[in-house]
């Protein structure tokens, strides 16, 4: 018996070894094929382009066509800048839809004279609308790590997707494809939390766009147990968050990010709590832009704290406003009469020698030390705030002009509170003059407040900002 | 402390009741709106129009939509066999595309006079093509069980789209939603054994298509030491295997599916095994009909057991030839002088007094005893086996005539052996006297195999079988 | 790279090669040495001494000496029955205490004159009490299916122990071993369903010794969503139950358990039944006889399922009462005037031709038929359940004469309900004339109960219970 | 059905209601029995001694004495520093074996005059010898974290130990309990990396003991691909590691920790590697301290390491030499003429100004600067790394003098090559003069050479040392 075996054993061994030999004449082989160089000249485009066509077409055969297409996607990663960006072209410009066969196929709808010959040109003519890339793309899904490629892939296209009409035709279609692989449908949304593994924790340090995050020490307070973070992964892509939302358990509604982010700060019993204050929501993938998973997530998330915390009364977000700044600064231009109430401009005068109220104010902001100054920030502080109120609740073709705020409304929160000095980061400065705002997600009102908005641009907001706004 | 919880527990108590008042209410109000008649009267149906109506458009409430497509797929399942097949047709005709708006694009397209409006013009075509049963359908993909729901709707649609051709329309188009569903990037074959959850195993005995799993003794003997048995899941319907094969390792090419079937029989050490015989490959959902799975199957399954076992050499199927006795009873009515050789036909003439040779195989078969007189057995062995070679080789129509050698061939295997007697069953004897045949799969092989079979009706075949059908 | 990685792969091989000639060579050596022979006869006793010896004592070389138990657990595995309780024999005798140590050890504590040197003493005392079969016995826990392989080693004891006191001794050591390794803090109460492993539910099926399993099917029907089964599981023994109980969830307190393993039964919304049945608890392992883990079984699956349903509000058992007719025909025997009330007799004098009670009841329990004479069977009814009752009631030697009784009891359970042809199974009518008892578990009154019988051989009862046993 | 489902929950709803008044009711009443005051003053200890009692004995309520358990352990914690101490003493005196009964219980053994007499006083004896704080500290072994309790309180032990005989005598016979129960086969080996929990990995940094982990990214670094590490986890206590080693995959034996722990290195392919350099080994449990986990571990590490990667060839460790300085120190004092080499001297003479040997060596070593001298520094090297061969392979009492060395001899390493300037660090340089040692680990002679130091105190050597320490 273990003769045997040992004798069983030398005997797949010396297989081994004859495996072995084989594998290195094939990849020599291989090798002297040549590869595509870096910055892929035209010599190499035609071998290029043979090996694209070898992987489409051929049912059968999936495991060779998979093969060759992973053999295509290591190609690719081997190339520099502008070896991708003709790898790209020549797949965009080669693989289109081929307008003859469109024609072809128009025509024989036009000719049908019976339902089942129109089905059938019909049928095909939606064939023939199905650009030839989308074969070869799809390839890749059945790939390890082939769906990620995808999406970087994507992430390539974006820029050149500008000056090339035929790559952003690729690029919106690649767009199409993955909004149906990423279909809600096949993401799971887990908790992230401090026992998550590190190699996922740095990808939020990596991909948190809204307020960095500066240390692990950062990190590991905003994952307290007064605070919850959630992800969307894909089943395919189960390392790479999509998107994430950082939110705190707090007792009323938190109007500044800076006592969020204090890691000194105590934290709370998140039983006691009442509100969830959403502060923070980053796309991870920049090849996904296009495709919108906010809006799903905040419903998810706010459902799950829901069911984990009966006490939670209020889910609110607390978000920057980034285009306030640039807003106003085109206003103060222009000039504006209905910028200052009597009694601001009566209070602003003291620090400005400016008469027009537009002048008044932009003699004010441009000084760098408006903020260190507690009388004149003061002073500022109700004609910003309520300028900022009218910024966030104007609409223009259908939308308002905060992009931020086009993103809340649209799944149905109302515009709420706003607060003076909420984020006082250079960057929170600068974009909105510190101002912060809360848009309310209130279970009940959703979906009125997102078909109201996305119908009419109706903007739901409380009374206090509809106050401001007015004034 | 303790006080705090107790009184905050007796809190949310108190909200729980609230809840429970407001839940009853609503439930309540639902239910006056009344529900569909199971068999979907025609006053029923204009509000099961609304109800479809109301599961599309709206991107930004999904959370509702998602509700009411679960709501209309639980009114379905309230439906009878009328019921259902009315909402099938409702859906059918009610949502597909619209001709008129096709029509127009197409005049868009043939309008357009520039690259970018033509692009624009193909882009709205495309879409015009696309009917609106898909927005609904796609509903249930996000929810719980909702894949589940599409396959087992497409399963109540099949007997239907016979004579509908709305329905045909709906199904073909259903499958191809399926089929990118169930693309194999999303599948997981996983191996199924004797520590595999029982409801699944009873799943396999339900399953089961090609040789009837009898007991729970039956199948756990399928599943011992020297088997191996794999199926493929999707990550969405983890419980149920969409196909799975069922694999024997034995020393040299088994000829005969009672003895792998055989309870009694002693099992090998799989290290020793040289040959894997995959004896049954079963589909699991109607629903998924013409969607194929089987091909990717056999193929990761080889790649598995080869790096599993090293000591495998051969890799091969034990298949019934389901055609085969329908074939020859064709043949024998047309009569046919090749039928027999003259050997043949001394030794059979014992046995039978006619005299053509159709006739006497006609005569001898239809004997209900022939295969327990040993000797017309015998006699019948040879000629029987040559007229299946011919079979199984012979090519019509760019495809052999056996459906079970047509998938095996389309998947790169060669016609290998035929074993008399391989399958002693009332059914295996009915459709095909018995026999069985080896499909052999040689890795280096299989691309090649396959690509000739597709292109060229070419059938790989041993030499012995070739010696066997050119007789 | 790739002609490195092929060259690298080589080399590997080659490596391997030599290995396996080593490997050859060396079980070569081994096999010569020789092994033991089935019968163990004197010649290999010495040789078996020595493996034993060098098992025990290096703390350093751990993994030769794992290695050496491992080689001494195949080796008695490999015994014959003969083998075996020599080699049982061998280890009881060979590796007890020293009792010259022992000796030595007392007289060191007797002369020890301070508190130090005492406590030195003492402790030596105490390691001299110590079997050195311990140090042997313990080498196995750190082998893969080690503790298994204890536990059955000990079930290969018991029989042994009972005419070999040194065996008894061993056994009765690795009993309190065996319950310190099988602490109720390293088991793991598992909820077994039909999603179990089919390798774990065919335990169930071996190991049910209450009312045996008939079938799958009776299995699945005991497992159905009305149904509860729970199983503890030892860490280093995940695939093998230890005790499993089976659970009914019902409305009001079962009184037969045919009733409960009808297949035909519907079942019910366990969230509806007020009742969860205790109708089977069985210990899986023989080698753990004397180590309890029913209590706690129980308490647990009180809480879980409290838990679960809070509808919940009678746990109770219907168990068999195994010494009941034994003792009934002992009574018969020696006579009892109080058997029958003047009622009883009246009614059963019908029947039989006896005078005496003894003898009527007798004379009518003898007849094969009795049961299946409605008649007599009823007459019978109220005789019997008033005898049943103080049977379970009767305390000698402080505990009730029934052992499952004594068990429930003990674990804080009452004497509740008594139910006629509970059990018609061929069994429950020899072992107690068809009768069920209820065991009721009340969470508040659990240790109370528990405490007044161990204490003082009280014994909780209903109402009916007490009447019925005083009559 | 829906209104059944909304009146069952109201129902449930109420029922909640009356089990929050009833648990606040309860505790109230448990508040007034009041808590432990912090310091545990005398009037308190009585009660304490009754919640232990209460803790102990009563087999049959096991779920109470559980909870009396869990509560005791949240009193413990509760209590400050003195009351701890208090505590402790407390269950040490009073919990202790009785001296009377074990004295009955040896005149019983006397007084046996046959052999079951006998068997019955041994097991009598052999229990009166145990302690009733068994009892107790076993209780929570079955509480969720109990077992981590356990560790803790045994840590707590330590200090006090020193001056309490009683208190040492508990500590000792609870570091044999968690013996038994931290037994290897109990241990669950698992590799550490960038995936682990955060929450895992921020551990590694508090409990690194050898080489202090200074930031995340020395901590990645340390875990980067061509690095293992492997931690044993207990399976009550998944998140604490009771032990792990660090391990680099490297060419060579490694000379120099800084090199190991520079994060700017190139990683290296692990699969070139053909040598693991175990540079660190922390215990991370202070109150398992006498438990030794190490030697297993290493040899656990050797296995697995040399499974995954067939080209190792050299298992070696990188090793501080703590007592190095000291004992040189001391020699220096002592003086010793054989100290330096005549050539030794005539270089070191060149940079001090004394004569004697000892002198000279004292004079140099003082100095601060002596590193940063790299004149100073070579002259040096020589005879401290000859002194350091001499330091590490010189036993006394049957031990080798440097307690790293002692722990590796006794697994069965051997002292192998020295490292000049191995380890810069300001520890390094303060007790080993910056030498390093490397243990070399040979698969084959691992136990012969644990054998040879364990029995005979042989210090198995590498040429180069042994000519090292005989000069």
């Amino acid at each position: 018996m273990a003769d045997d075996r040992a004798l069983n054993f030398l005997d797949r061994t010396l297989d081994n070894l004859q495996r072995a030999w084989t594998e290195l004449a094939q990849t020599t082989r291989q090798y002297i094929g040549g590869q595509l160089r870096p910055d892929l000249p035209d010599e190499d485009l035609a071998r290029l382009r043979r090996q694209m066509e070898s992987c489409i077409g051929g049912q059968a055969n999936d495991i060779s066509a998979r093969a060759r297409a992973a053999e295509l996607g290591r190609a690719y990663m081997g190339l520099n800048q502008t070896g991708r960006m003709r790898f790209l072209v020549e797949l965009a410009t080669g693989f289109d839809i081929d307008r003859d066969t469109v024609d072809a196929a128009i025509e024989t709808v036009a000719a049908a004279d019976d339902e089942p010959a129109r089905r059938v040109a019909e049928s095909r003519l939606r064939q023939s609308l199905e650009p030839r890339w989308r074969a070869l793309l799809r390839r890749f899904t059945t790939l390890p790590e082939g769906v990620k490629f995808l999406v970087d892939l994507r992430a390539g296209m974006l820029p050149i997707a500008r000056d090339s009409v035929a790559v952003r035709a690729l690029s919106d279609d690649l767009r199409v494809m993955l909004a149906a692989w990423f279909d809600i449908g096949l993401l799971d949304m887990r908790r992230i939390d401090w026992t998550s593994p590190a190699a996922l924790l740095e990808k939020l340090i990596a991909y948190e766009s809204v307020h960095a995050i500066k240390s692990w020490d950062d990190l590991k307070n905003r994952l307290g147990i007064d605070r919850r973070c959630f992800g969307f992964f894909h089943l395919n892509m189960p390392d790479e968050p999509l998107i994430f939302v950082e939110v705190a358990l707090v007792n009323g509604m938190a109007p500044s990010v800076d006592q969020l982010l204090d890691e000194a700060a105590p934290e709370i019993d998140p039983e006691t709590a009442d509100t969830a204050i959403f502060y923070s929501i980053s796309n991870a993938q920049r090849g996904l832009v296009g495709i919108s998973f906010g809006n799903f997530l905040i419903k998810r998330v706010v459902e799950v704290l829901g069911r984990e915390f009966p006490n939670l009364k209020t889910f609110a977000t607390l978000s920057p406003i980034p285009g306030f700044s640039r807003w106003l600064d085109g206003i103060l231009t222009t000039g504006d009469a209905t910028l200052l109430t009597a009694a601001d401009r009566k209070q602003l005068r003291l620090y400005s020698e400016a008469t027009q109220n537009a002048m008044i104010l932009r003699d004010l902001l441009a000084r760098a030390d408006w903020r260190q100054d507690d009388a004149v920030a003061q002073t500022l502080r109700e004609p910003l705030t309520r300028l900022a109120a009218r910024y966030l609740t104007k609409g223009r073709s259908g939308r308002v002009l905060d992009p931020v705020g086009h993103f809340h409304l649209s799944n149905g929160a109302r515009v709420e509170r706003l607060n003076w000095m909420g984020d006082r980061s250079e960057l929170g400065l600068k974009r909105s003059y510190g101002l912060m705002i809360n848009y309310l997600y209130r279970p009940g009102e959703i979906e009125d407040n997102s078909a109201g908005y996305l119908g009419a641009c109706r903007v739901p907001q409380s009374a206090a900002i509809r106050t401001l706004a007015r004034e």
